[in-house]
């Protein structure tokens, strides 16, 4: 892909200078209609050492009003952020919409420079990149705009470069081991750029190559892309593609448990009850501090009906767990800031540790219940959230987590029941509201949606487990069991 | 302090029991109600190794609902953790109303184990108690209720409890060398702890002392604490304290300039001012790249009346500047998740890497300006702000950064020709709103609030400099000589 450069017209001197004042306006004029239009935007900067990724984006800025961007210099990542999936870092720092995130090196470093000094191999080589071409496609098909931008320059320029920054007292410093080591082995870091530049060109995300010689043609270059790609995504709109495969994507799919036969007169005498909890909660507490210790990440979603004992079940699983490695993740209703991102970005820069356990009380699989039937989003977006959910899935364990997801199920005449109980117990009268009333009245179209979602994200690698909790001390001891077994066979695997 | 631990009354097993249960009900309530009184509530944990603060902890936070507290264990500072002052990372931490944050060792591991650790001087230690002192006071006043806990183990016991942890395989892995040092060395941790407390034993957070030998006392005395300072706070209110000091605190202040004999007239012609433009520019770019290198952090703050060229100002700094090492922080009204905290968390969790430059247009200084114009503070907060603010920047200037603030002045007829000019020119009209003609009536009210910010702010480290902007040209070459001067005369003094 190196050897294309984006090519431009002949043009003078004075003419390229014109045409350069002209797109900054225009850049200026179309970045507020992008605001307006509540875009986010991505442009990101790759290119060799010293090929003028700064400079150009430091011209870029200018034509930006700054309550409307932010530059994000991407360095090795800190101890702490190995400690999630590679990509966490990077979802943090996406655009809310109608805002710009503007990367001076991005996720990129990844597939690139951090290949050669981590050393690590083909397979997850390609998995890293599938798992880029993924967060691409997914938010475009969200509405981001995403240009790709990689700054070429050959053997003896960079070297010219290098050696001028070398010459001057203030620009000495910035010339490090590391960008000679890149002239010195500039074959290999060809090599490595190009598979990067190839497996990652998508028709969602395509890698603009802009030939960066020359100062003025360089940031002409950048300019024109940036105000046709912008001026596009105003007259046409960025993504909302259907999916081409079938709902849930490519992934083995279980066949999904019948709601209507779950048989919720599965109970448990208090005795025996008791007896278990002790047991289970004495076990689970042992194996949180050997997977602290390992530093496995788990991931349990809790979903269910209101009422049907989340909360309580919940408690009884942190009650075994040590507070310094596990964090419950209460998911409400998304604020306004959350609802500027794509859905699945509250849960991206939510994620536990590895080494702890994240407990999620509802999760990013609000997106095709509540949402779906409230209709906060739209149909094709729910259809397309199947796929989107399995995929988010696969990277939390492709990074090595246990998932672990849990349908809380109880039936309406025991939800009803246990609304009255609240209703008419004074110290309980604040755990319901009118909207539990009002989503009961849905009850029918949740239980569709409930039956798709089962059907659809029920992976070989993260099934759905039915937690029968009609009798919450039977779905307790079940939870609890299921975490208990999983866990012992994960860290077993590991060993 | 370490000797005077907080004493319980005499009770049989069945009693303490029978306490605790009801001490847990109590804290449910009491959390719901913090929650709907919008209080938010720091609890923190510090204690020796092995004294049991995990054990607490865990049990504590079951008695709240998780949408509503969030736990932090604090470990050492990250690489990027330090490149901001010590207290930044605690700062983001902190809870908004009617939240828990629940810490598990806090920023007192700065004054204690980093101690030892880092082997920093006295001088250095008093600093930050003197930070610590200052933070919880400023978070008091502005309605935080804090509770210190330090857990107290003897000796023996601990070196007991070290062996029990020991003997498991499953706990093992928990005792680090460090919790045998810190056995062997007890003494001299003694000293360390005792001299931590003694210093941070202040009226408005005191330091709760702890016995910690036996299990279900000290859970009892915690919460007991717990209970009886949360009901404290919903009866009394927290904070509010009016400052016993004069406006602006302990700090030497400047004689304030006088808004109405500010020379407005000050002009520059347009080629003098190309010239000037070009060569500070040249040289600031020289400077940020000297500054970069030698990680100094540099604090612009950008103050004036609407339409006065602000943007335009800060525009030509930035364009001197290199993208990767600084950052314009645009200052509008906080949004609702902002307005939940302290005003001065917005900045805290904002502040720049050290060797970069944070471009703040607008800043903290809204709260003495815009915020008690409009009433959006009461006259308590903003005459309590001067000294905040002196000692925020103080805390800035302790860890090293350069502070320039620039109230950039027009007079009111020149505002009016501004006003008029983006009103009839169609490609500025999106600059002028409603808002700023409302503000323009209140002109008297801010220039009061004008004089009083300079009269109160302009400490001898951190002096207001004003801009005179009826001339724009002028203006942004005085700012741009200023910023030169500062910064040759900073990194000179660092050589």
């Amino acid at each position: 892909m190196l050897e294309h450069t984006h090519s431009l017209p002949e043009l003078t001197k004075a003419e390229r200078k014109e045409r350069i004042a002209a797109l900054e306006a225009e850049i200026e004029l179309l970045s507020r209609r992008i605001k307006d239009a509540k875009i986010p935007v991505v442009i990101l900067f790759e290119g060799w050492s010293a090929s003028g990724k700064g400079s150009v984006l430091s011209k870029l800025i200018l034509n930006i009003d700054p309550r409307n961007y932010k530059v994000h210099s991407t360095t090795p990542p800190e101890p702490r952020e190995r400690r999630r999936p590679f990509l966490a870092r990077y979802w943090s720092e996406l655009p809310a919409q109608g805002r710009f995130a503007i990367f001076d090196r991005s996720w990129y470093q990844d597939l690139s420079i951090y290949r050669r000094d981590e050393g690590f191999d083909d397979d997850e080589f390609y998995r890293r990149v599938r798992a880029v071409n993924t967060m691409e496609r997914q938010l475009t098909d969200g509405g981001t705009l995403i240009l790709k931008f990689f700054l070429h320059i050959d053997r003896d320029e960079q070297a010219h470069r290098l050696d001028e920054l070398a010459a001057s007292e203030v620009t000495r410093w910035r010339v490090t081991e590391r960008d000679r080591d890149q002239n010195e082995h500039y074959k290999a870091f060809y090599r490595l750029f190009d598979e990067m530049l190839e497996s990652t060109d998508t028709a969602c995300a395509p890698w603009h190559v802009i030939a960066a010689e020359k100062r003025t043609e360089r940031l002409l270059a950048v300019y024109s892309i940036v105000v046709a790609e912008m001026r596009r995504a105003l007259e046409e709109g960025v993504g909302g593609a259907d999916a081409a495969l079938p709902l849930g994507g490519p992934f083995d799919l279980l066949p999904a448990p019948d709601p209507d036969e779950i048989d919720l007169s599965l109970t448990l005498d208090r005795d025996e009850y008791k007896r278990r909890l002790k047991l289970l909660q004495g076990r689970l507490s042992e194996l949180h501090s050997v997977l602290y210790h390992r530093k496995m990440p788990v991931i349990l979603v809790y979903e269910g009906y209101d009422a049907a004992g989340k909360g309580g079940n919940i408690r009884r699983v942190a009650a075994a767990l040590d507070p310094r490695g596990y964090e419950v993740v209460p998911v409400a209703a998304p604020n306004p800031y959350e609802i500027a991102h794509h859905y699945l970005w509250r849960f991206w820069t939510r994620l536990p540790l590895n080494g702890h356990i994240g407990i999620f009380d509802r999760s990013w699989y609000g997106r095709v219940l509540v949402e779906r039937v409230e209709g906060f989003c739209s149909e094709r977006d729910y259809r397309r959230a199947y796929q989107e959910i399995n995929e988010f899935e696969r990277e939390l364990m492709d990074f090595g987590a246990v998932i672990l997801k849990f349908w809380v199920h109880i039936d309406k005449d025991e939800q009803l029941r246990r609304f009255e109980d609240r209703q008419n117990t004074p110290e309980k009268q604040w755990k319901i509201t009118d909207e539990d009333w009002r989503n009961r009245e849905k009850w029918p179209q949740y239980e569709a949606a409930l039956r798709d979602m089962l059907r659809y994200t029920s992976t070989a690698r993260a099934p759905w487990h039915i937690i029968e909790s009609n009798d919450k001390k039977f779905a307790r001891i079940k939870t609890l069991s299921l975490i208990v077994k999983t866990l012992e066979q994960a860290l077993d695997g590991g060993e």
